[in-house]
């Protein structure tokens, strides 16, 4: 699989493993309905810990990006992830927000941070002209 | 003082409490050199826990938003907070990174992140009118 985890970074490993695998959704890698490995084999796979796979996949469960069959294994969600919504729009703000903030008081121009954002939108529409 | 903070919230209070006041220092009500309550005044007018303010001051200060003198308290960074450099622009991006990826998948358009990131920097700009 394409996941990459950075075992220097301060950032946990069970949720760089759910950035890793939304982020392959969001890049059309990973397509409704497929099927991905197993706990114990993408633990084995990667180098990590059960727990640690376990947590990242119930975060996604929780999250809608896949469900977990006794039988079929794990799937990404066939119905497609909920489309953002009222909820989702609350949270994404109050995510943003703080980081504005801080970007306002560095001295990051509107612009600066807006072409951030569009270069980061980048990375995900290549996937749909493959 | 402008602080507000949300109990029913899932983010810590003194995250909460440092977001507040980076937000007081990016409207401009919160200005470089300016004193900040004790731990102890801002603990009891706030009705929370003095280990909480506590921990949001030291985070304010390891990140350069605010100094802690012995004699003259607690205030703003009279240098102002560290420009934006390339460290805080790999911040940015890792924390942005997956919330786009999150926002393909449910379907938001680019324009309407971007947007939303527009009407979150008119919150901070407004205050300079004043």
């Amino acid at each position: 699989m394409f996941i990459q985890l950075d075992f220097e970074s301060k950032k946990p490993i069970y949720t760089q493993l759910k950035h890793e695998i939304i982020a392959g959704i969001a890049k059309q890698k990973l397509e409704a309905g497929e099927g991905l490995p197993s706990v114990r084999s993408l633990a084995a796979d990667l180098g990590i810990n059960l727990h640690t796979v376990n947590k990242a996949y119930q975060q996604l469960k929780q999250e809608g990006f896949i469900l977990i069959h006794r039988q079929k294994g794990v799937v990404i969600n066939p119905d497609g992830v909920t489309p953002a919504d009222e909820d989702y729009h609350a949270e994404l703000k109050d995510l943003l927000r703080p980081s504005i903030a801080e970007s306002v008081c560095r001295g990051m121009s509107e612009e600066e941070y807006l072409s951030m954002c569009r270069e980061l939108f980048k990375e995900f529409s290549e996937g749909e002209e493959k």
